[in-house]
């Protein structure tokens, strides 16, 4: 597994002594500053700057679908991936208008192969994962195969010019393994962490709750007490395949020096694993948008992450997360371009 | 004065319309869901593209600071003119960031005058405004003046390629100004709208209150009950000049059939006077964010305006509504890129 090297405290003190001297009051760009600030150490630079961005959206189906849990059926997965490929879905055009790259890995979607595309990613795992109300998700060999096919992901981005990461998600039925896998990282019940998704009804909503704390309790049964189990094994028992790809994602992001971005709440149930499994992620990684889930303001909580973006989103894909690439490119670009008072020659207050 | 001609409602309904048939969860992209919707009625297109943005950046300066209600002393204003042209203020790097020129207009700064520069305007109406505190900030036409300023930049900026514009403000003061502005016009007393601008210690803020309370009390005297009285005439007695032509920034490009961008508090106080002179100026108006001063909340309320940002920004120079743009810029790309779920062969809920 990519190891993440943590930022210089030092260099972070530096940035923040810098943007306080530049010619605005103190604190006025708000939480931007921060924001800039983090990215000069990141960067280990005092004039940090970002470029071109990239997003993997991994792809992979869930066999808890079984239960009734989504609004939509399971086909829409390997349907969404073709409609990613096509250009035609919302990361698509939100990726255009903040200057990223899309690529689609598809780590466990179930149905044919898909045709051949140059930002397809075909590292399929299995054809989805087990139905975790019932059985494990996948094996540990698989989620680990999961990891590294979206570290890999993240390299290939890398390489081909992406400074700036982000995580993004399909797949029907991923909301309830992200909530199980949340209840299991912060001990919380299901009820606490469990959401509508893309907006089941009520009926629905109370099944999927119970679903939820059923899988919790077939994974505790199976492998013991879930926060003091081995992250990776209590992701192969709750899944899925492309949450556990997202961590790959973010933790090679981090290990490349690199600002690594959250979306919503699946892929932010990755990035709970991905800090289990190397803490020093925390300091690469930036919460894009908070979520109208509401167990995703308990993972951005847990990780210590205040949200840039706030505007309902509850779309998955990374959508959040890309459309807070502008956000991060203008606090580097304060800190790297911003004259200080004596360089301007402006009167201090 | 610019003449702004209300959107087509069928337009907003064939929008709304077409975003629920696109290949995501009906709502699933909250708030820029609508800004899209809004995007394409006033481009009077199903797709709606927005290019390059510009800010006009109005400066000027304002007898009231007699008073010691700012944190900086006058000076600041021309000082920070010239960072502008340099290209070292906040500004200048989040214009670059966001893909916007940003524009200074000279509308009655205090202070020798500037040197030539490109995307410096020169329309000095005078060399700042009275003490509000004492004597009325303009005359009623020097308030036209600064209004017509104001809207020839904008004109300006829209002729030199701006598809999205902002205005932005800068004078040491003018939260003062915009302060007793906003009072007047919404009809509340001082305290409510009245905050810390640029960071005033608790003397100077309480002194701050007492002077917009007396400068309301001067105009009431001067020219009657203020919410009935012209709203020109209520601004040249209040001022300032860079508030006054951020109104008429923010008219001309409603005018053009531009949407038009406000930014903090100032600039709003602005929006407020032309949305008074002009009510279908709403029509193409979005908040890019939501300021740190209290009186802002109260300006959005009464424009009826959803701020896009929350960064706790309280800098001015129209840094928060350009921000904003790329929110913008990829809520257009949404409805002008996507999908149906038809098109795309997607099944739906």
């Amino acid at each position: 597994m990519a190891t993440v090297v943590p930022v210089d405290r030092e260099l972070l003190e530096r940035a923040r002594a810098r943007q306080d001297r530049l010619t605005k009051p103190p604190g006025s760009l708000g939480r931007l500053e921060e924001v800039g600030v983090r990215l000069a150490a990141i960067q280990r630079s005092p004039k940090p700057r970002l470029g071109r961005g990239a997003v993997v959206v991994a792809a992979a189906d869930h066999g808890v679908t079984a239960e009734g849990v989504s609004a939509y059926p399971a086909e829409v997965t390997p349907q969404m991936v073709l409609n990613f490929l096509a250009g035609g879905a919302a990361i698509n055009q939100i990726a255009r208008a903040a200057e990223a790259e899309v690529y689609v890995l598809d780590v466990g979607v179930n149905g044919p192969e898909f045709p051949v595309r140059e930002r397809l990613i075909p590292a399929r795992v299995r054809a989805g994962t087990g139905n975790i109300a019932r059985e494990p998700a996948m094996s540990p060999v698989e989620a680990m195969a999961a990891l590294q096919a979206g570290e890999n992901a993240a390299r290939r981005a890398i390489s081909e010019g992406a400074r700036l990461l982000a995580a993004g998600d399909m797949g029907i039925g991923n909301t309830t393994a992200a909530a199980a896998l949340t209840a299991a990282f912060l001990g919380l019940p299901a009820e606490e962490v469990t959401g509508r998704g893309t907006g089941v009804n009520d009926e629905a909503y109370r099944r999927k709750v119970e679903v939820v704390s059923r899988a919790l309790e077939r994974a505790r049964a199976e492998v013991g007490e879930l926060r003091k189990t081995d992250p990776l094994e209590v992701a192969a028992q709750l899944g899925g395949l492309e949450i556990i790809a997202a961590a790959g994602v973010l933790l090679a992001g981090a290990a490349a020096g690199l600002p690594v971005v959250t979306d919503g709440f699946p892929v932010t149930a990755g990035a709970l694993l991905a800090a289990r499994l190397e803490p020093n992620l925390k300091d690469y990684l930036f919460a894009g948008h908070r979520s109208v889930e509401p167990g995703h303001a308990r993972q951005l909580q847990a990780l210590g992450l205040e949200p840039i973006l706030d505007l309902d989103l509850r779309l998955g894909e990374g959508t959040g997360a890309v459309l807070s690439f502008p956000i991060l490119r203008a606090a580097a670009e304060v800190l790297a371009g911003m004259a200080t008072f004596t360089e301007a020659g402006v009167s201090e207050g």
